[in-house]
């Protein structure tokens, strides 16, 4: 992959996939997730699956499928005040149908608005329990009039299935490294959808790269709802998951803040060394952070009775930019240079996952002769030593069996490219076997 | 306990009991400490041992019982200059009858004084070697004239017991928690007595604590006199220190210093991971310092032989304090908040030792649905989780047989309080079940 | 030993001694490595060690010894511009003999600078790919004019001998020391002689030392090459090298740098918290730094075949100096200060080796009696512990089996000296044995 144009291609590509994505009313079931999945097929070939209503899945069940064509308030005017088609979140996600006329009084019961961000319209759902809704900007609320509103909900909430997408590219080993974003959040833009198009792309990405030749590892991407489309996933491939060796959950990965790593539950596996040996040799600003069951997907991967080695990776972690779960959320936090970022530092990442491995140093015993087989200087002058026989040295003393590369990169302090650059030249001159 | 009620009864009556304990001239042995321990038992049902002069005690031997009723020394005009009936600290502790007429310069060898602390009377003792002396302030001494003093000493060193008392309330199981201070030292405060009262306190808070119901651990507080009290108690109960699951020392604790907690030998024990934890709750200002093998009982029970999970609460440490073995370590220096603050610290750590246990989420593959529990708000909307929602994802997260509550509340930087107040809703739930 | 004499007699020993050296054209083979052994056996009786040209030695083979008695370049007024006699390192190391005359165009290829050192003249070398070679400083090769040049090399390159000594001094135990040092570099001070001059007087103060009664280790002081020397003498005692407990190999070590410990590639082995302790306990400003595959013959000693206990003591590390690898190495960069002050850490270095063991506390329920040894001050008074009693309570403490003396000193935060010294006081009284 060559990083310069891969960056030049995506940004691009990554902010128009995210405009196509924007209005579509998605949820954690329905034909906005469909028709999510069918525009992503463009860019990969995604598997849609399809899990009926009521199937159980762990402590859950897989609840009604819903699905929406309109959504308005009326004034007494007839004028719609509140509208469904200028705005998905306007209304209560999982809302039930509804048609008839209120009181001011009575409407209030089934607004909801952030009076801290009096602009914006709050992003609200009720899964589980039987309601409805609308959302509005407490401006907009705070001069309703008393007077007699039509409200109309055409939605359905019926038996049907839960929607997933998943695209596997197989690799040499049944080893995993599992790659999830979440495809149920409706019009915003930070929360879901930048990781969904980051994820779009590193597949993409991940795909030209090993056309030729299978990759090491199997790389499995999900595109699920959150929560509900974790647990439906893992419920149906339980016992797949030991092969999970390497997972990153991506999310509110736009906008415009440093980059943050949160490290997986165990929090010293080698996805967690990985990332943050990758961030610090990007010279990318970053925040590491340890576990903590909030959060996304990894809630579920990193569950005790799980406990995968799945980290994620964020920029402004959810809940704690303002515009969080709120039509705010939009375009006009993001920036195309945090897209192309998070995508560069998840290729580097794929990069060392492929070539970390414990090799083994054949001689052992003192340093072997490195200039009879031209990798030292035949006149021992200069004053430094370059790059590349600092990394012979480093990887030559550490081939002991007991570390791999990124131990020995993180030992070092050399980039983990410096150091998997010289393997080639070394396996080549019988110096170094892998373990 | 209403942690607010306890403070405010507590107070008045820690520190009226320190003002009745102070002028008791106590030693090692004698009828001073038959004394302390008699006005103790107005609070609590101490029983009173008695451990016979010569009795072998590990390298040790029980020493001899030194009683004293009066001493003095008169100069030639026949004016006490010095009398022990002012202060018990006026005579060396331990010191042989004597009656005898001398001139300055013998009587000098068995002055003692502190020229750096010239106002205060020194606290000095010979327990072991058979010795006679007084102590007076250096100022006094400096005036002395050369002239004939009559010095007495009516007192007794014979056969008979070392005494100390001892307080057990039972608990379901024989682990227990153990509670120790001394009561050796005469009229001074904050060494010695500070710790008593605490002691004693706590003693009767946690009786009326478990009035109805027994305690998980057995509670046992000790009133033994310094070093060799506790090297008594450790040779009589041999074979039962296993039991010993958590144990503090108290002393120095009434003065103005910040609380400092001085870590058990072992030093990552569940103790000191509940007192740190406890003194961070409460945000209260401390410091937490390793175990070094100086200082009170706890040399002895964290000897190596023993090396118990004791670990040592005070403020401003022996020897750290100007004040200190001096007849100014008195209620000058004393805070009756700062031995309030100490006994809701203790009653804290022992509300968090009784509920510290290792549970295990009986639903580990995934998150548990707790909105069919009534335990997750029905509309997902907020954007802050309630602190109770948070203490139920990380206690779910974490109790996986390996952590029990103090590292969960450690690790998720809530309050232990916080973490506690979930497990029976968990439990009721059936969420949670003890391992 | 007593310190204070030996400061004052080394200094002007170590001094005149590397004096004596400092002319020497050294290389890896030859009669300057002989010249050098030689003048050291005037100090310690060195075995001078010879292994054939061609000996397999692991991965390398010992290369033809190189002699050298003349070389020089005349330019056309038959002016030598550039002498051996003035200076060892005028030559390449390793040239073959030549005499030609040859236009400057050509003797370009040959001559080897630092332009950003432009008075200093290059210590360049050739081992293992034949060719020859001048080194002169910048200024004057930029002054070289055109015309032709007569270059004279009147050395040998032919099968012969490696050679170097060691010097054992046996032990009570098979369990070895292991002082190295370099004796194949030419007219430099810091890098190499510094070691040398330090390692000599080191081994003559062991041998003084223990006159009278062997030492607990075996102390073996090589001098040799550096690397094809360290590799021969890991070859040749292979199958011995797991005697070597200790070890530290001596580098630039006399210029007015702070001193720098180099920690062994396991990083926390016995050498290491001796050093430390050492360097921390004689208030030497030092610094500490993990093992890296850089360096002198550590990196042989610490290959991963083999990762013996070996640390590296230096000051200005190689390479961090300007004058580095070149004749500005000199006497001006040097500190008798800091030659004596190194000799006198390996000093306090080799105490503290011969008396670190693991005791055992034969008392360890509660603490013994010490005022009955008379370990204990009879008059309980004062406000301050001794050091000697302080000393005593962390040994009694601490010798559980688990910790040897460097482990209970740097717990202590006591000196090392401190700790050791009341081991025979508590031997004498029966509370400590050997573990």
């Amino acid at each position: 992959m060559n990083n310069e144009d891969t960056r030049k291609i995506d940004t691009t590509e990554m902010s128009m996939l995210m405009h196509q994505l924007f209005p579509i009313c998605r949820s954690i079931t329905g034909n906005g997730v469909r028709e999510t999945l069918k525009i992503l097929q463009n860019l990969i070939p995604l598997q849609v699956m399809e899990v009926p209503t009521g199937t159980a899945v762990f402590d859950w069940t897989v609840p009604k499928e819903w699905n929406i064509k309109d959504a308005y308030i009326k004034n007494s005017k007839n004028e719609k005040i509140v509208d469904f088609k200028k705005c998905s979140l306007h209304v209560m996600s999982y809302s039930i149908p509804i048609h008839k006329k209120l009181p001011l009084s009575e409407l209030k019961e089934h607004l909801h608005t952030y009076p801290e961000l009096p602009d914006a319209i709050p992003y609200i759902t009720s899964y589980y329990k039987e309601n409805w809704g609308f959302c509005m900007a407490h401006q907009q609320y705070e001069q309703l009039k008393e007077e007699t509103y039509e409200v109309v909900i055409d939605s359905t909430l019926e038996s049907g299935h839960l929607t997933y997408g998943e695209y596997v590219i197989p690799g040499e080993t049944k080893e995993e490294v599992l790659i999830s974003c979440y495809i149920c959040h409706p019009s915003m833009c930070n929360d879901s959808l930048s990781g969904v198009v980051v994820a779009a792309k590193l597949a993409q990405a991940v795909t030209k790269k090993f056309e030729s030749a299978k990759p090491r590892y199997t790389y499995r991407f999900l595109f699920i709802p959150e929560t509900i489309g974790a647990i439906t996933w893992l419920s149906k491939n339980k016992n797949n998951t030991d092969n999970i060796s390497h997972g990153i959950v991506l999310t509110c990965i736009g906008d415009k803040g440093n980059l943050t790593y949160k490290r997986s539950r165990k929090g010293n596996t080698m996805i967690d060394k990985i990332m943050e040996k990758v961030l610090k040799d990007e010279k990318v600003p970053h925040t590491v952070i340890d576990f903590f069951p909030n959060g996304s997907d990894e809630r579920q991967f990193c569950s005790p009775g799980f406990n995968l080695p799945v980290g994620s990776l964020m920029r402004t972690a959810y809940g704690k930019y303002p515009e969080y779960h709120s039509s705010a959320d939009n375009f006009t936090i993001m920036s195309e240079e945090s897209l192309e970022q998070a995508l560069h530092i998840m290729i580097k990442a794929v990069d060392a996952i492929e070539s970390n491995k414990v090799y083994i140093n054949t001689n052992p015993f003192c340093e072997p002769n490195l200039g009879k087989r031209n990798l030292y200087p035949a006149i021992g002058a200069g004053k430094k030593s370059s790059t590349q026989l600092e990394a012979i040295k480093w990887v030559l003393n550490f081939s002991d069996g007991q570390h791999d590369l990124i131990d020995i990169a993180i030992r070092s302090g050399m980039t983990f490219s410096d150091i998997a650059a010289v393997i080639p030249l070394l396996r080549e001159a019988g110096l170094l076997k892998e373990k």
